[in-house]
């Protein structure tokens, strides 16, 4: 089990739209993606117009080749990229200990 | 509850001491810690040297106030600074939905 981290920017003053277009669709949207076992958004306190989407896979390739190839892909994308102010910066880390 | 994101770079060759030392000790401490609930250590896939430390706590409060005047910080950095490459870049989100 790994964890994807993606650093998303926000247009300013979007940010409500962006949460609200989140919460309403994306928890479905992952919860069918094969190997993916949940997400979460956390928005940060300090530069609240960034935000860390937390993705729970089986893997890296899960996420990269299983998801990024299939159609949800596309369907995600579409529901936040109006949003953003930047790419996305996508990392994945595995728990220590 | 919000969570401190720490982003931790360690100095090139002493990831396996820092991990060791992390793992036999932080968990106590930060159970130790008032207004505290988890940490978690993740480690960056494409960049290894390169940490994410996770912790929830009630409040920023309970992290800068609390923690940081208690004497388990000096503690919690006796225990790791020593393997740090560079000083630790913190922020705090908050959970939404």
């Amino acid at each position: 089990m790994i964890f994807e981290h993606a650093t998303i920017s926000i247009a300013s003053g979007r940010e409500t739209e962006f949460e609200s277009a989140f919460t309403a669709e994306a928890p479905p949207l992952f919860d069918r993606a094969e190997g993916c076992h949940g997400v979460e958004l956390r928005r940060c306190i300090e530069d609240p117009g960034r935000y860390t989407l937390i993705v729970r896979w089986d893997s890296v390739e899960a996420h990269m080749v299983g998801f990024r190839e299939s159609p949800l892909f596309g369907q995600w994308r579409a529901l936040v990229s109006d949003y953003f102010a930047a790419a996305p910066v996508v990392e994945h880390y595995s728990v220590v200990g």
